[in-house]
């Protein structure tokens, strides 16, 4: 700790974990497994023992892995008993994200959580009349091409960013945009499963974007952040539950 | 609308707001008023109209850098009385930022309340044994140097850093590294301010910090967040008051 | 008051704000005006002082009644220009609760927004088997009471409460037993509305208190806790929103 | 299930969970080995097995226990290894408030973080000029008196109470009151620890009630609930952390 580790800042040259990938890793085969059905929903997954055995990894990275499926509401624990599937994925997921990008995919999803809420209650306090057009704007356009069943992802990125931006404080937008690549690619699966499910599903989706802009036009900031989170489980959820229709 | 917005995205490749940087500045303006005692705490600051006219700008901007100083505790509304001083800053703030760049400070903070409470929370129920150790690390040496009143920038941006890497969500860490500059400043005029300050003042800056930590080391998700969120609260509120002693 | 407050506890024997009753005939008016159409949506609402001199109050009388309009989604203000319908409130409302009431009931769900999003968190954390099977029964039962559209004050009731005694904490059941008969006409007017509602409103009630039932169970407790509040909310403007069908 | 449970509303008159009192019992067993040094700070505890033997209880009453002796701050668990003593309580703390209390007192704060911080943001919203002395005149008598380490219990309430009225929503009064004996046991446990403490614990008792007034003062609601929140929770961790000085 004495040779300098501050002044050449280790903690941003060196690359984020290394373990990420092998966990990811894991995580994409179990996720495999159960959207395929092999395990099936309700069911004990094998011990962590197992895992690590049958994929040759340490206890940690399965450790690591099962406990990311249980944030994303895949698997749940019982205490001291073992972990069980809670929802089987739509094998959709799988396609259209690859095994191996869904981990990533999720945590995208999870600093969105973080980031968008807190963005949408500062939108509502803040939002000048131009930045309410843009969102109505973008809403508008979304609610068209979503109906039409066409690709909307730039348009679903640019609705979040739009609310970003609303905030009055540009750091917002400037986080999204760090995500970019990885809120489109999710967006481009929430999307492709989307428009392969019922019209409910997608009238759905329309009214928590539409809710979250009525919020933020009525100045109401707790409300458009519970809406936002709302939004963004909703659509983590409708990617994870191969049952859920809506 | 017609004409193709969605595939240039203007939303991304035009300049944030304009108007930012002339609300910045009236925001500037009107805390050195404050700061130089010029409209004491208490006092009533003049009408939107009156500023308007001072400094030529519109009603819309002086509107926006009002709510700036109201949201960063500088100020209070009355409803249908006006605006009142809360909180002299210190001439330090001044000094050490320069008045044009504290309202983008105080965003700065405002984004990390969103960002890093969140990782907490996450690094609380996540940090791997490395993760803890770093983060212990970073306080030992941020202890030791800030009771020397040595500059601590570094330290005190790879303790945040450390935490958001603990979270197991690489997103966080590289929504902090967006702000890295702004965020150094904003540590930077922070412990300009805290090394002359009392040594009270230093001691609640380091049990801050090692709440934070303990709180992650046990586990305790729900305190590790409210603990980051009283954190930043607290800095926030150091660099604006200058009464404050602690 | 002057004479040893402290002593003699004025806090708590004396009756709770006696301008709380006339704030309230306030709102019902002006509730009533709105609900009948005599204030059309997004029109302005009369200034402060024209309610004022219209019912005969003091400003601050008004001033909090419109407060609380605002508060509870169905007026917005825009600074400095005034206050405007945001949403006109059905009929049902007014005759179902009396116009008088709907200021209380208002609070009712304020106060159930605190405690039992918090509830339902320790709930998914903490539920042992029983309470699980008695907030499962409770649903089962309410779901198909809703669809034969009878009453469920008893079993909606029954099902908030099993929740909150699942959360291992009796305190939460106890507090909102306290306001046992508020609740119990909240839900009645709610479900006054609901009854003579679309089938898919009924079933977006049922969906909203199955995914509070599935995050419990699945010892999901940001999820749970999320769920709630949105159910909450939901709840009340399903009860001030005569434009909303589901 | 068949058998009009509804219409008898059985949860509500049946006593809540019997489990609760044996498990509040290991609990204070457990704590008394550990505030006595029987178990030192940072060792492990006996298995569930063990504990459950050695005072003839069934495996789910210890579960419950360490559960809440984990949420309480006192244990930490170490996923796949056993639980391990985070902090010793004062002896005190047993002393003032009897073992098989703790946990009931504990209950009393968890309850009290779910409902007074939703009440401090409201207060902060709509406090009358009549709420706010109502406050500062608690705040000023509250020093004064916890200065000169005399029982404060009922300024203390007194002042808790004061926020929960200037919510402008009785509810929150009345729920608070709801748990009136329990809050006045807890915080005359708490104060009779802070009276024999040092002066700096003094000082930051008082410093945190202030932080709470001036937030709600300033119409600073996110603040406001912030300040409770952690109010709360530091007071919590006094009573349970032995090495704590402030």
């Amino acid at each position: 700790m004495n040779d300098a580790p501050a002044s050449q800042d280790p903690l941003l040259i060196q690359p984020i974990r290394k373990r990420e990938t092998l966990a990811d890793q894991i995580y994409g085969r179990v996720l495999e497994l159960i959207a395929a059905g092999q395990i099936a929903e309700g069911a004990k997954l094998p011990s962590e023992h197992q895992i690590s055995e049958r994929f040759s990894v340490s206890r940690p990275v399965v450790r690591e892995a099962l406990a990311r499926l249980r944030d994303d509401g895949i698997i749940v624990a019982r205490h001291g008993i073992g972990s069980f599937v809670r929802r089987r994925p739509p094998q959709g997921l799988i396609d259209y994200a690859g095994a191996d990008d869904v981990a990533g995919l999720m945590r995208c999803m999870e600093a969105r959580l973080a980031v968008e809420p807190a963005a949408a209650r500062l939108a509502a306090l803040r939002a000048a009349p131009d930045d309410l057009s843009r969102i109505d704007s973008a809403l508008a356009e979304l609610e068209q091409v979503m109906r039409s069943r066409e690709p909307v992802i730039e348009l679903d990125f640019a609705f979040h960013m739009a609310v970003a931006r609303a905030s009055g404080n540009e750091i917002f937008a400037r986080m999204l945009d760090t995500t970019r690549a990885q809120m489109q690619a999710a967006i481009g699966v929430a999307q492709s499963l989307t428009r392969i499910g019922t019209d409910q599903r997608i009238e759905a989706v329309i009214t928590e974007h539409r809710q979250i802009a009525e919020a933020i036009r009525a100045r109401d900031g707790e409300g458009a952040a519970l809406l936002m989170s709302y939004h963004l489980t909703q659509a983590r959820q409708r990617v994870t539950d191969q049952r859920r229709r809506v």
